[in-house]
């Protein structure tokens, strides 16, 4: 498994994979878990090459402690990698993928202020820019995001509609821990009473109820609620549990249903 | 000659091109003069194809009115590709190029307000909106800007480096008419008063003088100067004769000779 830091060295090794291979990325903020890994595994079923960038973005933080607390685990990323199959990991710091120092961006104006964009100014221009410059960089034919960031995946899939760039977006299924909660890095911000607390908030949301009714039923549970709305045939919604942040999405005919 | 006005018939044309083949884009607004002819020129010279798009961009128009009398002008257009050479020309309309009708767009934050974007606000975010789009389509190894919309040159070069675009962009020389006018399809809109009035511009703004003198010279001589400025070793104005907006820059070393 290789290991860039470098954009000149990451650009050697990929400028001399044959065009006849097909190489697939998962753009990562590292503390890998087992949602990456479900995206490694579809990543390398579907391409020759299997590609991974660990970058911890700062222009998507609209809150530096929250940036200052995001959790920094390389060595065991790196292990997780190789024992997954993965060729190359791209790990490159701030100055080498910002040369412009984020005077460039790319945004979006109807949905980017919606759900997380109202409570996250600035979040998805920064997840659209980076992810602009990892696309290029990389040059896949597939690049894979976790269903879990909903509106995430469906500006990402727009950028690459709206711009023509050459690859196809795989949304992937949340991952689920055995209480249903979804797997996220921040978990491990949670304390075990609010980490079983937690749990609560995957089951209030699959409620068959309107979604200003799971809304009440999550704050009459102790839950400080930053929105639930449904959006593009999910329901997803905002938390914060214990100063923790959590976001999860559903079907809307499981909302409806369960 | 090809011309292609869908995305899709395009595509099929654009990826079928061996990757042994270097392609050139020059990208225009149509209404082609010798400025462009220059950049067919020189792109024929590099490139094994030579590309032109035509797409007069509503999205960098500030005034419904500038765009509304933006010279339409496809079949002379046509034929002088023809008769230099041009490979094949991309011809779209809105519908095909802004799938998004412009929900998604780049911009600048630092050099995009000075100079015409003072006087044309969203100006750039349309040009460089535009530009990706175009670029993602071709993805010509080189594509290339006339000297004369020297902003937007230094824009359109930092983008493609920002975001890692795998390709050069190549600026080239500005042409001028026998008595030193900058061409631009703008010019057909003067009359011929006008026309000749418009000469002094270029006389004017290579005075060995400050910038601030060099606007009041213009001004004194009945010119309304949306602004005289030194920018990346250019002094660059924006005037209004005759109600038509134009533009130039020059070397600062010739300005401050000549």
């Amino acid at each position: 498994m290789e290991i860039f830091t470098s954009i000149s060295s990451w650009q050697n090794w990929r400028n001399v994979i044959p065009s006849t291979q097909n190489v697939g990325l998962v753009p990562t903020m590292g503390a890998l878990h087992a949602g990456h890994q479900s995206l490694i595994t579809r990543c390398r079923q579907d391409n020759d090459i299997c590609t991974i960038s660990l970058f911890v973005n700062p222009t998507q933080f609209n809150d530096e402690n929250d940036l200052a607390n995001y959790p920094n685990t390389f060595e065991a990323d790196r292990k997780l990698c190789e024992a997954e199959g993965v060729d190359a990991i791209f790990f490159p710091d701030y100055s080498e993928l910002y040369p412009d120092d984020y005077r460039y961006r790319v945004s979006e104006n109807e949905v980017s202020p919606l759900l997380c964009g109202t409570h996250r100014p600035g979040h998805f221009d920064g997840v659209l820019s980076v992810v602009m410059k990892l696309l290029n960089l990389v040059r896949p034919q597939r690049a894979y995001f976790g269903e879990k960031d909903w509106q995430q995946l469906q500006l990402v899939k727009g950028m690459v509609e709206a711009f023509f760039m050459p690859l196809i977006i795989v949304g992937c299924p949340t991952v689920r821990d055995i209480d249903r909660l979804a797997i996220s890095s921040r978990n491990l911000h949670l304390s075990k009473r609010h980490r079983e607390k937690a749990a609560r908030f995957p089951k209030i949301l699959a409620a068959q109820a309107p979604a200003e009714e799971v809304a009440r039923l999550l704050e009459a549970d102790g839950f400080e609620v930053d929105y639930v709305q449904d959006f593009k045939g999910r329901r997803c919604a905002a938390i914060h549990c214990g100063g923790v942040r959590l976001i999860d999405n559903m079907p809307l005919y499981e909302g409806n249903q369960k």
